[in-house]
Order: structure tokens, then C-alpha cells, then sequence
């Protein structure tokens, strides 16, 4: 990282000022960029927040199954009547045994895919390992300052590392279906922490009317902060992992003022999607006049200060020739217990740390 | 950490003290300070890797429902009537949509919770926030160090952290049911980059041939490197990172010698268990005899120490009074655009490091 004047190579010069002429191909550039962390990414984000505007980013997430994708292509079809220019970026999840099977849902974006309006993203989160979550923000950076005039996020929930970068949206939508379990196991799925308007999906089928009854119910519960009931290593260690990006300013969401609502769908009829966009209109209506989404993007930016230092410390250390050399030189050492692991690594951070 | 002789607090030295005169009570109060990370943890980890003993450590995965847990007790089962003294750990997953379902199994092995040559723990792997997969690899340094002869250790193929924690074993088992999919996708799931062993259990029911003639198939692609053919983020990736732990001396592993045995069971009735208990003990002998076991552990060694080095920074970067005063008071800069995130880190980590 430089962040001088002309710090960014010829090349990434070049993509920054398509990126801020509105070339879709150098978003899309700058997006591959980011995600494969190339060098000089963090300067072209450095630059691109600095310049661009931030838009609206709407979050859908839920089990696999309860039709995000197709509500998502709804959503975005009917702000396009309206002339709005959308960018939807799809995060899928790669849990082993589950495997490619979720992309399925993606083919019914196609129909879309055609009108330049609309600009449609695909990405993996590759999991813990790395760090990639933080990548996965930063690519929703990207789209934020890119100047759409809305970003709709979709995430299957089903781990921390997807719940937290739904945690990243604005409005926050999830998305349950009679089929996907009752509302307890959304609770402890995390998605009451997370949730700013229930849809119950698929509202024509048996159960539907019972899971909105329950969710409601659940709602009530957690608003008496029965939550605490819930095993730690279920609800509660989850929700404050994911509290830390949204909330940092505990009281402004604690005073609360936008009570949840629990709507039904239809998404393939699009029965129920004018009332939803409604409800999304009148969240974001009240995160402004709340100060709740300065509140957010303070806490967002609190957050990603935190990530990018921590990432260049990982880089730092796994790059230093210094730590390298004196690891190995240690590692006969440590075989015959004259040293372990924790003494060589604290000699390794007297050396890097000031 | 401070690693100096006299260190520890007079709790911890009390606990080490019985810890090494083999009190099991001070073996479960230590993994609970390991797990909490609570003040001198590490102190307490050099201290016992200085001067504790190391045993063999035999890992067991798979997808829920194997039969994994049935395997682990009858193997403890067998172990203690030549009067071995065992360990057994448990780590369970916390995916949300799978819940506590997965703790079930557990049940089966109450039968030897009476036995006071067995100690048996359960833990929770808590997801990737936060680096919780080392300290659960500490807590098996822990169970090392107390002087089991033989440590098994159960996990959940499920994820990226359970199957890191698997690789920290001498030797993984991975064990199938014909009902848990074919050998593809034990090949996506990365499974086929972790065993040393294979077990195809339940092979009284229908497709456990067909499952173990697909597994050697698989072993005999694998051979010839036909994993290339799988898309990057499933097999690919996954495996580097596992990789990482075991094999960083990759030569040896290369040039190989241990050919992989697929080998049927029936945990309920001990069918296949003696057979099972066998290959445990060549493999182990190929280990020794091959210098493979030296070079596991110095690859073990090499990534704690790089552990424990990012765990310390993440630390220091979150606690450091200077760059949590330096974020707060440049927040109104970000949200003026003035500053942003990457600038904000550049000047925190000026300050950090060297």
C-alpha cells in the first residue's frame, strides 16, 4: 500500500479512470482485481473510495432453496421500470458436500442478463482460510462507489462467513420458506441478528401462514431478550461476531424505532414484491432519518480498518524474510524441546513489532 | 506471553504441576484455559511442550452419520483391554442448519465414560471468526502432552476447520456409509487429500462394495493426478490449504511408500475392527520408518508458530490503545472522504510494526 499522488501502476491508472468514467468492463476488471488481491488492489480502493458516490445496498439472504435468486431477478426487473441502474452480486457458498449444486438457482438470472441496465456478478467465498470474507466487502465497495443506483447482494446463509458479508447490506431480507424449518432454527442460524424485514417465500404452500406466526413470534421473543436462552455456540456467539460490522453503536439499534415486518411471497408469480420494495423503501427512509445508516457505515468503516490491518500483519508475517529464516532455523530446536512453538513466535514478533 | 522461567501465575503453575503428575482433573482445566484463551494460555503450552511427552494421534472424519463416533469407541474399547490409557476428542461443527442433531452420536460413548483409563472431551469448533481452529489444535497439544498412549480424535468432515483440525493427526481415518454419497464427492470434499486410511462402514448394506471399489478408483486417479480435472474451488484449493499442515516437506510424501488401504466395517458388531486397529498400527510404522512422522511433526510445528505469530498481531492490532485512538478520531475523515479504511491502516501499521 503507497496512497500517494500517481502511486497506482500504468495499468491499474487505466482501469481507475474507466472504473469512474462508468465502463462496466473496468468494474468488472477492478472486481477481478480485488478478489485475486493482486498488487496495488488496496490502492485502487483507496482511490475509488475517495471519488466515488455510495449507493444502496440491499442484502438477500437464507437456506438454500427459498427462491433469494428468483426474487432477487424480480427485484431487480421491476427497479429497472423505473429506469434505476442495478448491480446484483451473487456470493455462493462452497461447503463441500453440498458442491455445486446451489449454482443451479443462478440460470434464472439469465433473462436479465441481457439488458445493459443490469450488472450481474458471481462470486465464491472460498470459505475461512485467508480471509476472503474481507475480499468479498470490498468487491461490494467496488459496486457501492461504481454509481448504481442500487446493489442487491444475494448470500445463501448458511455459515458466519456468508452471514457476515449479508451483515455488509444496508436493508438486510431474509428470505424462509415453509420447507426450510421453523423459526427457531433461524434463530439460531443467526438470522434474527441479522434480519431487517422477514419474507416468507413460497407463501402459497401448506405451513406458510404458520412459519410467518412463528417468525412473528420469535421476533417478540428476541425483542424480550430471550435469546440469552439459546446455547452459546449457536445464537449468541454467532450474533455478536456479526453485530460487530452493523452495530457498533449499540444504542442506536437498541432504541430501535423500525419494527420488523414479516411479509409473504410468491416470486414467481412476483405476488407480494411491490409491498417488499415498499417495505425496503421505507427501511431505508428510516435508516436515514435515524442516522442508523451513518451509524452503519461508521461501524462498517470501523470494521475494515480493522480487516485490512490485520491482513497486511498476516502478509507481513508470512512474508518476512526475517521470520522465515528464524522459523526454520528453529524447527531442530523445537523437535528437541528446547524451544516450542510459543517461544519462537514471540521472538518472531519481538523482531516485527515495534 | 513472556515464557520466562517462573512466568506463570500461581494458578497456572498449580495446574501445571498436577498436570504433569498426570492428574486428569488439571488436564480438563487446562483445555478449558486453552479454549478461552484466558491470560498465560500460551505460557501454560510452552511450559507443557517443553517438558511433556508426545503420543500418537489417530484422527477419525467423515460426513455426519458414518458411524464415526461407534468406530472411536470400539477402537478406545479394544485399546484399554491391553490396558492402554486413551484420550478421545470430539470436535463438533456449529453449522447452524445442522444444529445440535450431530450430538447425538455422543451417546454411544457413555458406555466408557465409567472407565477412569479413558478421558473423553467434547468441543465446539465455533466457525472461522476469530481463529478458534488453533486453539482447538492446542487443545490436542494438550491431550499429546499428558501421556495417553494413543489420542483419537473425532471430527465432522463438514468443513475447512474441521478438516484442518483432522489433518493435525498422525493418522486420518475417513470413514464412508454408501448412504453418504459416492467417492467423488469424498474427492470434493477433500477427503481423499487427508486419509491415510479408508473405512467403508455399514458394509452390511447395499453399495458398500460399489462405494469401495469407486474410493480405490478414486485413490488410483488420484495417483495419477486426474485431480486437476476438479474445478478449483472444490477439490483444489481445499486441499492446498490442508496440505499446508501435513506435508510441507512434500517429498517424502511424493515418494510416497504407504499405499492407502479401503477397508470395510461394522461398527455396531466390531466386524472389521481388529483389521481396522492393524492398519492404524502399519501405517504408524510406516511413519516412523519412512521419517515421515518427524516431518509431519516439524510441518506442524512451522504453522503453529505462524499461528500463533497472527494470532498475536490480530491482538495487538485490536488492543493497541494507538491504533484504536488513531481509528476513532479519523472516522469523520472516512465518512468525509478525506481519508479511507486503507489509508487509515497504512498509518495504524506505521505505527505497529518495525
Amino acid at each position: 500500500m503507497s496512497h500517494e499522488a500517481g502511486g497506482l501502476s500504468p495499468a491499474l491508472s487505466s482501469v481507475l479512470e474507466r472504473f469512474l468514467s462508468g465502463e462496466v468492463t473496468a468494474l468488472a476488471r477492478a472486481i477481478s482485481i480485488v478478489e485475486d488481491e493482486r498488487d496495488g488492489f488496496e490502492d485502487l480502493l483507496h482511490r475509488v473510495l475517495t471519488v466515488g458516490p455510495s449507493t444502496c445496498r440491499v442484502g438477500f439472504t437464507g437456506p438454500p432453496g427459498a427462491g433469494k435468486s428468483t426474487l432477487v431477478a424480480g427485484a431487480a426487473a421491476s427497479y429497472r421500470e423505473h429506469d434505476e441502474r442495478i448491480g446484483v452480486i451473487a456470493v455462493d457458498p462452497t461447503s463441500p458436500y453440498s458442491g455445486g449444486a446451489l449454482l443451479g438457482d443462478r440460470i434464472r438470472m439469465n433473462d436479465l442478463t441481457t439488458d445493459p441496465g443490469i450488472f450481474i456478478r458471481s462470486m465464491a467465498t472460498r470459505g475461512s482460510l485467508g480471509g476472503l470474507a474481507t475480499t468479498t466487502k470490498e468487491v461490494l465497495d467496488l459496486m457501492d462507489a461504481f454509481g448504481f443506483d442500487r446493489v442487491l447482494v444475494e448470500t445463501v446463509g448458511v455459515g458466519q462467513t456468508e452471514l457476515a458479508i449479508t451483515a455488509a447490506a444496508d436493508t438486510v431480507i431474509v428470505v424462509l420458506v415453509p420447507e426450510s424449518g421453523d423459526a427457531i432454527q433461524a434463530m439460531k442460524a443467526g438470522l434474527m441478528e441479522i434480519a431487517d424485514i422477514f419474507v416468507v417465500n413460497k407463501a402459497d404452500r401448506p405451513g406458510a401462514d404458520r412459519l410467518a406466526k412463528q417468525i412473528r413470534q420469535a421476533l417478540h421473543l428476541k425483542a424480550g431478550h430471550a435469546l440469552k436462552d439459546i446455547p452459546a455456540h449457536h445464537g449468541v456467539d454467532l450474533s455478536n461476531a456479526l453485530r460487530k460490522e452493523r452495530t457498533t453503536d449499540a444504542e442506536a439499534v437498541e432504541q430501535g424505532g423500525w419494527s420488523i415486518p414479516v411479509l409473504s411471497t410468491v416470486a414467481h408469480s412476483g405476488e407480494g414484491l411491490p409491498k417488499l420494495l415498499e417495505a425496503v423503501e421505507a427501511h431505508r427512509a428510516w435508516l436515514q432519518a435515524s442516522g442508523q445508516l451513518e451509524a452503519c457505515r461508521r461501524a462498517r468503516a470501523r470494521n475494515r480498518v480493522q480487516d485490512v490491518v490485520e491482513r497486511e500483519m498476516r502478509r507481513v508475517a508470512r512474508r518476512s524474510e526475517f521470520a522465515t529464516e528464524l522459523l526454520e532455523s528453529a524447527l531442530d530446536d523445537i523437535a528437541e524441546r528446547v524451544e516450542t512453538p510459543y517461544s519462537v513466535a514471540r521472538r518472531i514478533l519481538d523482531g516485527l513489532l515495534r
